[in-house]
């Protein structure tokens, strides 16, 4: 294939408007699946956050005729504004699923886009999932082509590259032919937008809901007729990337999945602090040990590690989310690490008791999902840990069971009016339901 | 003042919350009005263009109750969708006003946005023209913090510039104090986007829509309390700039307006091919002239004229508006230059008819706005035409007459069912008007 100006979009749209479903392999089918339950256990727990509210409460005015579910709330609302509340929700905590080449979260951006689809455009299981994983992938493959230069300086690589994926995922579940695809792709790309600079702040929100939204909508647009270049999408890639490889957009399409590496989180917190975590749980549990003792913890990593998680005064649940101080200390008190562990309450907690000394080796031929934990006592003993692949990592996923009680567990928490387990068998099931609006109504509650 | 990383978002807000409208200098305020006649004009033209037809067609089952004006259609949307409208209407032909100092057209995506608002939010002329003034001179001076390289790579300067523009006038004109307008501007910068590859096509008119739809949500956000970065206008900055100047962005604020400079378009083509057009003007009133039998013409001008408007061969409307060939056929058939003579139709005629063979000679001491045209004629005879500054431009702007004759004559071409004199006497009036939602109401027809 020929990259020219113009060919990345092309090759997309050749990709999602012919992607047919009977030829994507078994293991990255599972794989949306998987994304799904993951992001209702996610939009679950972020659906009343309070950007959240003020999002729904200042777009009421502008809002059309209730027709599609938001996520956890059991109420509804218009396609497009499903779309975006949706989108926030499931993305707010950064608790969703991590591809792990870029640390894109797709899933938050793509799904709300087709759930709201399917409830206006009544469509399969089968279709839903396939117009997903085309979206999905779009979303990976962009990233891998602007990457890491794009994150780097600060675009925020969730919303930009999610802008395209919920269009391409849109234009798929639509049924648009090769050329509509372009124009949806280049709808998008003026729509492109988000700043790593807002993380933490409730204007990242904005971008994450807009690229479900403005997604969606170029790809409707494109369906009447609404046309843009061809070249929009490798202009997207230049302005945005200090070298942007178009061969890791368009290589191998619909061959090989890039999607197919998606992990999902175990714990709210940055990803380097997930061995942390794995290794503070194990010497919790381990005969003997107690916290009130401790002298000081040595970490042997990543330089990762140490540049992002060497936190020791944080003071609000954001920041502790990147925290070893705070999530050793938390973990050791708690012994757990959700969402109720990297709130505000939780960190004055920490602050208030105490937190340990943490000393930090850097490594930089460990693998950032590893550590070693060595933790020496008052009384001069020593406990250590090995973490060689943290859970939730490719190594190390999630299992099914595991994903499923993310779903439950945070559904509780959230006072989910639906049945969490209900929802999860319907996931799972999804590839032979005939109508995929019955899922987004089930995520209601 | 320290310009810091936060600064500019601060400083602007500073300006946009506490700006009083009293100590405006007066023809600042007359730039305000002007721009306003200008833009009723172009948006009444573009109105029901494919592009806004199709867009209204697909956001109709996602909007609210229909409480603010479309600008020449007479009908009525939600205030998100009619500034989102009324935008791309304004600029689709690019025949709205420019900036010179970037070629940004400020207008389109501040005026819509302010107008929507005055709807749902009554307010007096003299708060719509103040705010008006504060969002445009924040798309100017964004505009200038970063050009050139800003457009030249290839970021859509009107759509991106745009947005903030739009944010901040909405702030002011809801009258959110510093910390909320700093907020504003940072949801604005999380939806700046908009590219270059795009111009000809209808995908372009999305993100000028965009930039007054989300400026305006970005603020009725932040009223809410929906908060975001100080950093965040300086991170877009650095992002989308080679060489960020905060203080053409910062400096003098309210005390220099660089929108004084603004200018309003007599002709809707290129800014380049301006002086060509009122060469080719005088030369067809010319006695003796016969097009008929001209040989040759020469245009000594800006080396920019020969670069951006030497094209003999365009075939559509769009290509037309910055082909010298056609431009000068098209005059001296017609003797006018209105949209008309650049659509597809027009462009037919002048590829059967014929176009003069044009020599360029680049002069780089020549202001852009001036060209000496020579026409050598078949039986030996020569024409001269000398345009030291064209129509439109600053040094020799359309009179307040003439814009109204733009608007009255734009308004007959479109069939406008409203009083276009009464709409331009009401702007003329504005400063003393006790409710501007009525002028939009009169600019609906």
């Amino acid at each position: 294939m020929t990259l020219t100006a113009a060919s990345s979009a092309q090759a997309l749209a050749s990709f999602a408007a012919g992607q047919s479903w009977a030829e994507i392999p078994a293991p990255v089918r599972h794989q949306a699946r998987r994304a799904l339950v993951n992001i209702f256990a996610t939009a679950i727990a972020g659906c009343r956050e309070p950007a959240v509210e003020i999002a729904l409460g200042v777009m009421a005015p502008f809002a059309g005729p209730a027709t599609c579910s938001l996520i956890g709330r059991g109420e509804r609302r218009d396609a497009a504004l499903a779309a975006f509340v949706n989108a926030m929700a499931a993305n707010i905590h950064d608790f969703d699923d991590t591809h792990p080449e870029t640390i894109i979260h797709p899933t938050a951006p793509v799904a709300p886009a087709l759930l709201a689809l399917a409830e206006i455009r009544p469509c399969s299981g089968a279709d839903l999932l396939r117009a997903f994983l085309i979206g999905a992938e779009t979303a990976c493959r962009i990233g891998n082509a602007v990457a890491p230069s794009h994150y780097a300086r600060g675009w925020h690589i969730t919303s930009t590259c999610g802008a395209f994926g919920a269009s391409a995922g849109a234009a798929a579940l639509l049924g648009l032919d090769a050329r509509q695809t372009v124009w949806a792709l280049a709808n998008a790309s003026v729509q492109a937008a988000g700043l790593v600079e807002t993380l933490g702040t409730m204007s990242k929100s904005i971008s994450v809901g807009n690229a479900a939204r403005n997604g969606l909508l170029s790809a409707l647009l494109a369906e009447r007729g609404f046309e843009g270049p061809p070249g929009a999408l490798d202009a997207f890639l230049r302005l945005t990337s200090d070298a942007p490889r178009p061969d890791a957009l368009t290589g191998r399409l619909g061959t090989e999945w890039t999607f197919a590496t998606n992990t999902c989180k175990p714990y709210p917190v940055g990803v380097v602090l997930n061995p942390v975590i794995d290794a503070s749980l194990q010497i919790a549990a381990a005969s003997g040990f107690r916290a009130a003792e401790v002298e000081a913890v040595h970490l042997a990593g990543h330089p990762l590690l140490g540049a992002r998680a060497d936190r020791p005064d944080v003071v609000t649940g954001r920041e502790s989310q990147v925290s070893a101080q705070h999530a050793i200390a938390i973990v050791w008190r708690r012994g757990r690490a959700g969402l109720d562990e990297f709130d505000d309450a939780a960190v004055a907690e920490t602050l208030a008791a105490g937190r340990p000394r943490v000393e930090f080796t850097d490594e930089p031929s460990r693998d950032p999902a590893s550590v070693h934990m060595t933790v020496r006592m008052r009384g001069g003993g020593v406990f250590e840990a090995e973490i060689a692949a943290a859970r939730g990592t490719l190594a190390n996923p999630l299992s099914d069971r595991e994903l499923e009680q993310k779903l439950t567990g945070l559904a509780a928490r959230a006072g989910f009016t639906g049945d969490a387990e209900a929802l999860a068998r319907a996931v799972w099931g999804l590839e032979d339901a005939p109508d995929a609006g019955a899922l987004a109504r089930l995520a209601a509650g």
